[in-house]
């Protein structure tokens, strides 16, 4: 068995905390670090380790970043306070966050630069599976990369899918990915209050559409929160203006026209805007039921 | 067990010919027409009942009219030669086109006034599920319809949805399918081909997606056509203009507005445009592969 690394993950939200927990079932010394204070304490509780990230930066194998988006991991990374340039030559660096494939390029290089070995290596599944170290991982990066993470990965990971020997393919199956997504999620809303128009309740939308032609793994997933008026947000709403955003950017910036993509976006930024941004994504569905004067499962008639 | 039935079975299209094999194997006498002289030889060579439909109308049990639209559901039943007034009272008629649930209506009623028994009755699984009497069954009617109907919904379908006791829930609920399917294959399309444009190919598309938060029923079923360039017909393009078409007059006739399965819609007539009408669906890939100036598997370079 591989000796237990070192391993520090910044960014504890829904998904780097499943992501430090299993990394600390692993056996690894974990360092947890988060802009909160809240989940650090609740990490270290658990049996994270304890040390300034300026220090421990020096002496880890492998650094996790979590974070939200690219500006973010940039200043994690090499901003004022970055890391990178704390670390030894030769740690491995995962980066998770949705970003542009162009963005995980440079990234790579300027890690390059300081013998930094990175992987570009966006996640999917959620925050049940981050808990339960069940992730996807859409990786691509140098051979080095995935040696030094491959431990990690292993802790972390159900299915790793190995997409290239440099930084760049993983973000763009990442984009790919959330394009088809997104688009579900505001398609499934879509469809199941146009059923409410013609009588068709939720409930029955959800029993016959997911056995049928019309599902998709968004629609079993997210039309349940509807049908039970239930919007604690798994994922928010606010997270597709951001990740529809970067597919259109990335699009835009190869002269790729995606109509589709770019009306879903619409309906997301209209939730965004009716004060929905932190309602489980599929509050999506109150834009059209403000819209065509329908009522919900659990709102005010 | 039940006595064996005398079935008539109108339209021996791709779905048509499936139910009308199922019922005969199920034992029942059964009769098939088509406006082709080809699949009615070929229907009595493998055992169907021969007769003039003028004549056979009178005898039978049970119609099913499995035609493309509201407009030849209409002329089968009410048309010059319509058969509705030539069947004996009671008899039970199964209606399985995709048409607005106001059709549907009209239809109960108009059947109603001569006896008749009219299942709202439109199917989902495709030719092959058709051929095995296992297809999807989106039905609503009276308990009439339902008992006059019961053996042949038996040797057709695998799965039965009850949807109400009158026509027009059966209707809305495959208009709501096809809302989400028709998004659905387009969907893919952009999202394979702006993938295309980062360096994924249509094959790790394929690979990575389907296992991702990202897939659909039809994403996993229509995206291997684009990856074996294979656009022999499974389900048309020109479906889609015919059935979105649907969608958004019911939408509209409810003022609801509906913008993802619009934008859809251009993407299937863009394609009929390109003369694509008649090849498989999945072909309106080649819509944005045109805009974009990519080469899908299995085109000339």
């Amino acid at each position: 068995m591989a000796k237990a690394l070192s391993v520090a993950v910044i960014g504890l939200g829904s998904m780097g905390y499943g992501i430090a927990q299993s990394c600390l079932r692993a056996g690894h010394q974990t360092f947890g670090y988060d802009v909160a204070e809240a989940p650090m304490v609740r990490f270290r509780a658990e049996g994270g380790a304890e040390g300034e990230l300026s220090v421990v930066a020096g002496t880890i194998d492998a650094l996790v970043v979590v974070v939200l988006n690219a500006a973010q991991t940039e200043d994690v990374l090499f901003g004022v306070d970055g890391v990178a340039r704390l670390m030894r030559r030769g740690t491995a660096v995962m980066a998770c966050a949705t970003v542009p494939p162009e963005f995980a390029r440079r990234m790579e290089a300027q890690c390059a630069e300081l013998g930094l070995h990175y992987l570009d290596a966006p996640i999917s599944g959620g925050s049940i599976k981050a808990a339960a170290g069940q992730l996807s991982v859409m990786a691509a990066g140098t051979a080095e990369a995935f040696a030094g993470l491959s431990q990690v990965l292993e802790a972390t990971a159900e299915t790793i899918f190995s997409l290239g020997d440099a930084a760049g393919p993983g973000s763009a199956m990442k984009a790919v990915n959330q394009l088809l997504a997104g688009v579900h999620i505001a398609t499934m809303a879509e469809a199941l209050t146009f059923g409410m128009t013609q009588g068709i309740s939720p409930s029955d939308f959800v029993e016959v559409i997911s056995k049928c032609a019309g599902s998709s793994w968004m629609l079993e997933n997210r039309a349940p929160h509807i049908v039970e008026g239930e919007y604690a947000p798994h994922s928010q709403v606010n997270i597709w203006p951001k990740d529809l955003g970067i597919v259109l950017d990335i699009a835009k910036s190869s002269d790729f026209n995606a109509p589709i993509t770019a009306v879903a976006l619409q309906q997301f930024l209209t939730a965004a805007a009716m004060g929905l941004g932190h309602e489980d994504d599929a509050a999506v569905a109150k834009v059209y039921a403000r819209d065509a004067g329908l009522t919900l499962p659990g709102e005010d008639t």
